[in-house]
C-alpha cells in the first residue's frame, strides 16, 4: 500500500474545543420538523407532539470496539450510527435524532476526525437524522465515539422485548452471520499484511462479507414493510450480539421458549463457500458471530401468510412453552439446548 | 492514610456485561410517569405528551476531565451526572431522565464500578430523575463516563442562549469561582502528599471550596423560583467553563455586547481568603475558573425589582448593542475587553 507523504494534518489544538465542533458541524442540515433547536445551545430541544419518545445509547471503544487497522474512519463513522439506529428500528420505532460525542488522542490530527464525521453525517443522511448535539474532547489513549439516537413511535405500535406467547413464530430479517466473517477475513489480511506489507490482496470473493463487516446497514425499512403487510410484531430484538444472545434475550424477557431450526436459519451464499474456506461451522457462526444488525421478531401464527412470500423475511423458529427450554433442531433432527455464545465486551 | 487491605475485589470479566448492568441496575426505581419503558430493551421508551423534549450530553475521560487521586468515585459520579443535569436546567427545562454509559480497564473492580454507580444513582434521587439506560463495557484506559440527560419543557419557558437584548441585565445565581479554587486546593494537597504520604491535611478551611469541586449541585431550583417571580429569562446558558466563556456565549449567540461589573461578581468568603493565601486574583479565578454549574442569564430591566431582594441572585453586567463589545468594567473603572479564557479539553 502507498503512503501518501503529503496528507494535510491540522492539529486539534490549534482548533480549540468550540473551533472543532464549530468546522465538523457547519454543514449539518435539520430536516425533521421534531428538532426544534439543534447544536449550538446548552441542549437541543425536540417536539415529538402525540408521538412516544425513544432513546438508546452506546459507548464504542478503539481496542474493545473496533480496530483502525482495517477500518477506515468514514466506514466507523458510519457503522456507529448504524448500531445505534438499529437499537431504535428494534422497538419498531423511526429514528429521528443523534447526539454524537467524540474523544480522541492527539495523534489524530483534523482531517481523521472529519472523515470519521463524514462517515457519521452521510449515515444521518442516508437514515435522515438530524444530528442535534455532542461533545468533542481529547482522550489519553485512542478514539471514544458515544451515540445517543432518538426516535419516535406510536404507543401501540412499541415492540418489546418481552411480549413474546408460546406458538408465536420466530422471524428474522435479511441474512446472518456475514458481519463476522467478514471480521475473520479482515483479520486474517491483517496478519498478511504484517508479515508482508507489499502483499495486495484480492479480496473480491469476500466482497459481501466485508461490506457487512465495515458497512452494515440498520433496516429502518422493517417498520414500514410490516405495517403495509399488516403484521404486528409481538416482541422485537436487533441482532448486535449473535443470533443465539438475542434469541435468548427474547425467551428470558418473555418468559417463554424457544425451538430454533438450524436448517431455516438464512446464510449467504458467500458466507457459506468462506466458512468452508475456513473450515468453520456456519450454524456457529450464525450463532455467535454478531454485529448483523437484522431484526429478529415474533408474530401470531395467523400471520404467517402474510410474511411467507416477502423475501426480506425468513420464520426460523416457534415459540414453546417457557418450561420447554430453548433449542436448537438440527439438521439432524436432534434437539441440543442453545447457549449465548455472544460477545462480550468485558471479556477482551 | 491507611489501606484496607482486605477490600474485596471482584473481577468484571467474572460478571460478565449484562450480569454487570443486572448488578448496578438492581435497585434502580422509576417515578416519572413520562418513562413508560426502562433499562432492560433496545431503547428506553418516554412519553412527554404536550412537553417538549431538552436532551443534552457529556463524555467524561479519566486524566482529562477528572483525576481519581482526588476525586472519590461516588463524588464523580454524582458530578458527572450534576453536570448534565446543569444543561438541561440551562434550558430552564425540567431534568427528567439520564442514560449512563461507562468504560472502565481492568483496574477497576467491581466495588470501584459500584461506588461510582452509587453517586449516580444518588444524584438521580436528588434530582428526581430516572435512569432509563446506557452501555457498560472495557475501555484499554481508564474510566470513561457518557452521560445523556434528557429533560422536558413548554415551548414558551425555553431559555435559548440567543434571546438577550440590549438594555437586558445579566444575572448569575449563587456565587462564582470557587469550585476552581477547590480545584487548587486539592492539587496542592496532592502535591503534598506524594512527598509525604503520612501528612494529614486538615482541609477545614477550604471546606466550602472542595465541596463546590467535588459535589457541585445543579440549579434545578431556578426554574420554578423565576416562575414564582414572574421573570422569564430572555436568555440562558450554564456557567462549567468560567463566566467570561459563558458570557461571550450569550453575546455571541444573542448578537450583542455586554458590559460586565467586576464589583457585583458574588464571591463566597472563603474564596476571598483562600485567594489571597494563593496570592491569586478572584476575578481572574471567576472569570476563567469553571464547573461552577451556576445559571448565567438575562432578563428584562423591568423585571429588576422582582429579583433585587432574592439572595440566589446577582446582577452582575447588562446587555448592550453588539458594536460596543463585551467588557469587564474594573473596580478601578477602567473598561478592559472580555477574552474567553476557559478551560479548552482539546488543549490538554
Amino acid at each position: 500500500m502507498l503512503e501518501d507523504k503529503n496528507q494535510k494534518r491540522t492539529s486539534l489544538a490549534e482548533l480549540g474545543e468550540f473551533g472543532l465542533i464549530d468546522y465538523l458541524t457547519k454543514n449539518i442540515t435539520i430536516n425533521h420538523e421534531s428538532t426544534i433547536k439543534s447544536i449550538g445551545d446548552d441542549a437541543a430541544v425536540l417536539n415529538f407532539e402525540n408521538k412516544k419518545v425513544v432513546v438508546s445509547t452506546d459507548l464504542l471503544i478503539e481496542g474493545v470496539h473496533f480496530d483502525l487497522a482495517y477500518m477506515p474512519l468514514k466506514h466507523l463513522g458510519y457503522k456507529a450510527v448504524v448500531a445505534n439506529l438499529s437499537d431504535i428500528c428494534a422497538m419498531n420505532a423511526k429514528p429521528t435524532q443523534i447526539t454524537v460525542s467524540l474523544a480522541m488522542s492527539n495523534r489524530f490530527p483534523l482531517e481523521a476526525i472529519e472523515e470519521l464525521y463524514e462517515g457519521i453525517k452521510l449515515a444521518a443522511k442516508v437514515y435522515n437524522v438530524d444530528i442535534i448535539g455532542g461533545d468533542t474532547t481529547s482522550s489519553q489513549k485512542g478514539l471514544i465515539i458515544s451515540i445517543t439516537a432518538i426516535g419516535e413511535v406510536d404507543l401501540d405500535e412499541v415492540a418489546y422485548r418481552n411480549g413474546a406467547k408460546p406458538t408465536n413464530l420466530l422471524v428474522v430479517t435479511g441474512d446472518i452471520g456475514a458481519a463476522y466473517m467478514g471480521l475473520q477475513v479482515l483479520e486474517r489480511e491483517k496478519q498478511v499484511f504484517q508479515v508482508n506489507p507489499n502483499n495486495q490482496p484480492d479480496l473480491e470473493q469476500y466482497s459481501y462479507l466485508i461490506e457487512r463487516q465495515l458497512k452494515p446497514e440498520a433496516r429502518a425499512d422493517i417498520k414500514e414493510l410490516l405495517a403495509q403487510l399488516d403484521v404486528k410484531p409481538t416482541s422485537m430484538i436487533d441482532i448486535s450480539d449473535g443470533l443465539s444472545s438475542e434469541i435468548l434475550h427474547l425467551c428470558k424477557q418473555s418468559k417463554v421458549g424457544c425451538n430454533l431450526y438450524e436448517e431455516k436459519i438464512p446464510a449467504d451464499p458467500q458466507l457459506i463457500s468462506v466458512c468452508e474456506e475456513f473450515n468453520l461451522d456456519i450454524t456457529t457462526i450464525a450463532l455467535s458471530g454478531g454485529e448483523d444488525y437484522e431484526l429478529l421478531f415474533t408474530i401470531k401464527m395467523e400471520d404467517f401468510d402474510k410474511i411467507k412470500a416477502n423475501p426480506n423475511f425468513s420464520v426460523i423458529g416457534h415459540m414453546v412453552e417457557e418450561k420447554e427450554g430453548v433449542h436448537l433442531i438440527t439438521r439432524a433432527d436432534t434437539k441440543i439446548p442453545l447457549k449465548a455464545r455472544g460477545w462480550n465486551a468485558l471479556e477482551n
